[in-house]
């Protein structure tokens, strides 16, 4: 099954992807890889979604968050590959997490998009990652999230 | 000599690499480099080291958590590729230090985990190296470090 | 034109690379990538350019770090590749923007190094990038920027 098909079946619809918000590109291939550059928590009504946890926003909040990232993360991957069907395997999310000093669940935060890259790439989307708290970011949204993409030629 | 020689020389004691805190994997091995997920502090043990640097954390102990990190990434290492042996050069470390805003040597810290890797791999260990501070780990950790390795065929 | 003329006439002069501050290595070439370590903020005389954004420092003071910190970058690869020439593509750039929780606009004080890339290597300085705010960095500087780099063979 393709994973236009298997994007159908979840019921996710993939954005157009978002331009940067700065002098930069949104993704580059390289040696087999594409990098992609941080996604910030957009909701699907491209609002911005703002908030820190541990502050003013719930981790149930935040986690839907941080699938946002992913399923912008996946419109990235779209644009750049011309089909997601080229995306050999999830290499590794790096997500930063909005953070009061206290709040110390940005894993739970993570697996929003890390569950996401599971549902849709199946195997292929079981990546490495690390998450870690920030005291702000861009904006002021909840979650940021970059990606490395391996791809097939 | 080995890996697994210079280990026992060193007398350090590789141990059960973690699982994942979360739905994602320890390390992905792709185009010739593996990416290993942030690995946090956790002491011999096996229970966490948790603490700030500038707050409630020497920096001595800070140095010994990162040198705990860089242990689990080894085990890491060894999980994923077998033998230590595939090592073909330690080439990124990414450091995040728990740290209060007054806090400035993650550098110091950071050293914990890179001179480890450069007494067990030699010149393969030297690798480049980014060290930040953030105000909150998973979990309250002290120090949390994700790496790149390349690898062996 | 090469590089090095293209610096010349946008007059920029690149200084000597900085040593690391710990020990680890500024780059490491390895399949087709180089990683290059956390560059931070140092001015034209080597004086560390230090602040917080949001607190004690203007953005157009953060903006004018980060395109110092991307001139070191360019000093690390120069020395690392022997000549710029070999750059094939910049793939990646990774800010930390030191902030007060209030300050919002690391995109715009990434933009310093980000702009320097395009300017220097055309097409090629074209980049994915993250940019975050983290509450302090190494030595109290105000950003750190590293990079993933393509070269040639």
């Amino acid at each position: 099954m393709s994973i236009d098909n298997r994007l159908a079946e979840l019921g996710i619809t993939i954005p157009q992807p978002a331009a940067p918000v700065a002098s930069y590109v949104p993704a580059v291939e390289s040696n087999g890889l594409l990098h992609i550059s941080g996604q910030i928590s957009v909701n699907e009504d491209g609002n911005l979604i703002l908030g820190r946890l541990g502050e003013d926003m719930t981790l149930e909040r935040g986690t839907a968050a941080a699938r946002r990232c992913g399923i912008m993360l996946i419109a990235q991957m779209k644009a750049a590959l011309g089909s997601l069907d080229r995306v050999e395997r999830i290499v590794k999310l790096g997500a930063f997490v909005n953070s009061a000093p206290s709040f110390t669940d940005q894993p739970k935060v993570a697996n929003g998009a890390s569950e996401l890259m599971q549902e849709v790439f199946g195997e292929l989307g079981r990546h490495a990652r690390s998450a870690v708290g920030v005291p702000v970011l861009p904006l002021g949204v909840a979650v940021e999230i970059d990606a490395i993409v391996a791809v097939k030629p």
